[in-house]
């Protein structure tokens, strides 16, 4: 691919804040056009975690997510802390929000929710056989129920549409075409 | 699913630009909890376009995406304008971007970059048997350059990982399942 990077002119913070971090730039693009107006909102790194027990079942939640106002289904996920590493995170989140851990981890898809105006990418992790031996401490920000669903419901969800994340569809597509929905 | 709806007690708009709407709202949670600073980014609807072409050719855009530093592979996408429908906007900014038109159109997939963050829905359209039949008109904002692909050569992609826009890669994956791709 022909390499394109546009040049910042400036940048400047519109909101600097834990959960939000808003910069406007100055662009030039390599075609001589300017941009004075583009936003980029910083982010940390997410991940996320297609975890199955140790009986073959995912673990699910339901959460609540206040922008789209309404309550959807997912994957366990979470925000990589400064100086954490990705898997490390998702071990983490994987305990404070469900209580389970343990099982045999790897590194499944890297995904951008929009690389336009995000600057962070989503690191997916495959998690076998974790079982329930911990316990859960929720952020303040957190609404989840946590379910145990058969690989098959799973599927049927997908099939519905009934899954809207697409951080956490795509990965979960990816699981059913090499077999490991099934 | 439980209703959890939560409650918003102040907002606040932030920034409030065409490329950038950022609200943040005092919301309480059903347990009782109060989150004083939760962020809201509100967006249009947006769209994007599996578009195959009259010989069964995929149309792939290599677009720069300045937030992430990029230039990655790429659907047809864009925003709705005001007042429009999503299948309108999705044939207006195919032919756009594109100067691809006609052909037989379905709504395919609904996914959120971001339920916790983004307000909007972004909507996935197929369409079967378009052709080069008009003439390109880029937004200000937009770099990108135009490629038909095999259908082979966009699953090889898919398997390298090498797309990473989310609300993207989910409906391709699922054009692959439902055999669109073979």
């Amino acid at each position: 691919m022909e390499e394109r990077k546009w040049k910042i002119l400036s940048s400047e913070y519109l909101v600097k804040r834990p959960w939000l971090t808003a910069r406007r730039d100055k662009v030039l693009l390599p075609d001589g056009r300017v941009n004075d107006e583009y936003y980029v909102l910083e982010y940390p790194s997410w991940i996320n975690i297609i975890a199955f027990t140790t009986d073959g079942r995912l673990i699910m939640e339901h959460q609540y997510r206040h922008a789209l106002g309404q309550t959807g289904i997912e994957i366990p996920a979470g925000v990589v802390e400064p100086g954490e590493e990705p898997l490390a995170a998702a071990k983490r989140e994987l305990l404070e929000e469900t209580g389970y851990e343990g099982g045999e981890w790897t590194h499944f898809m890297t995904l951008s929710a929009n690389p336009g105006s995000f600057s962070n990418l989503s690191y997916t992790f495959l998690a076998q056989g974790v079982e329930p031996t911990g316990s859960r401490h929720l952020d303040a920000t957190e609404d989840l129920e946590v379910i145990l669903m058969e690989k098959t419901e799973v599927v049927k969800i997908l099939e519905r549409g009934e899954m809207i994340q697409a951080l956490m569809v795509a990965p979960l597509y990816k699981a059913y075409i090499e077999g490991l929905l099934s």
